[in-house]
């Protein structure tokens, strides 16, 4: 390891150290943006979003962690006309007016060829992308947990910087694909309208499983 | 409609337009807790997790929204030196220090059958069910979407109570299916090292894709 390395790492130790010592907790209102107030919105007003706004949500996300570094996700996002009528057909019926309500809905996807960037983004193990680079199973399986993650990272980003999500499923990944992504390794995962949300448009809360449905200990 | 379904509705709609109104985003000290100064750990202190912090990371976690309010994910936490005997030999040897000097780590897995809560937790569509019970694809699909979404509202949420996380993808999941969920329709998804950490074991942040790299706008 050179000099360089070595002092880039322990600049890191020293920076989470330090961070650690603060023993910080997150802000409850914070928690309440990004989880237990916020809501999945289907409403939109008639207010555009910045594209700083996206930058800086994106900014966030980024940071979010995934196996090897492999940030798999790619990002479409429909703002135009043009583009919603594109994307119109591929949606579920009861789906289409909450995207043509939406100043923009980003197509949340992933890259199978994600591997040929790790020796770029995963230094520390320079023949990475030989593990999937012949194994297609592998490479699917990751790009899809990876850029699944990578999705819930964007959508609690675009809450924190105040935006609200609705996020949809309900439409066939092979038209998305077959009408965006042509010609290319990357495949649609799921959809996420964003925007400033007409909250008269939503319904009470849908309950969640308790602790003791989901989790248990051994 | 009953009446008390409208004013549930109504509940809800009057509570997220009073939270609208506040017009917040995420507090900056926060955002650098779940997402810009956290690291992912390899090492940790000689310190327990209160099993309280789990159930508070769990209350947190369980706001995220899955599609249909599906809610795939399934925890076991490993604890235990007999449940950490029986988790090592899925893990790839690097893997298993990790694990071994985690006072938790976390299986986190979905269930293929979650479809069967569907009349209990996604009331809107009582006939929800029926979508995936002929359907094993699209029930496997979901569940390892959400539960990946999941997943990612997990850790995030564990930073937000104080812990530090670690997530892990290498290990052989079809161990630790046939280890811990046996005869079951549960299904390893990935592994999450929960406690506090020994930040003296960590490396200089990778390089992230820029929003170039990543996202499109039409």
């Amino acid at each position: 390891m050179t000099d360089q390395a070595q002092i880039a790492d322990e600049a890191a130790r020293s920076a989470a150290r330090a961070f650690q010592e603060r023993g910080l907790t997150a802000d409850e209102q914070t928690i309440q943006l990004l989880f237990t107030e916020a809501r999945t919105h289907y409403g939109w007003q008639d207010r555009d979003v910045a594209e700083d706004t996206l930058r800086a949500l994106y900014d966030i996300a980024k940071m979010g962690p995934t196996s090897m570094n492999q940030q798999p996700m790619r990002v479409l996002f429909i703002r135009s006309t043009e583009a919603k009528d594109r994307l119109e057909p591929a949606l579920l019926p009861g789906n289409r007016p909450k995207m043509r309500a939406a100043p923009v809905t980003a197509i949340i996807a992933h890259d199978l060829s994600f591997w040929e960037e790790l020796p770029r983004i995963f230094p520390p193990n320079p023949d990475a992308a030989d593990i999937f680079r012949n194994n297609a199973t592998a490479a699917q399986v990751n790009a899809f947990r990876n850029g699944t993650l990578q999705g819930a990272y964007f959508m609690l980003a675009a809450r924190a910087v105040g935006l609200d999500v609705g996020a949809m499923s309900g439409f066939v990944n092979a038209k998305v694909d077959e009408e965006f992504f042509h010609g290319t390794s990357v495949k649609s995962n799921f959809l996420v309208n964003l925007g400033y949300a007409d909250t008269s448009k939503i319904f009470r809360r849908l309950p969640r499983l308790a602790f003791e449905d989901v989790c248990q200990t051994l």
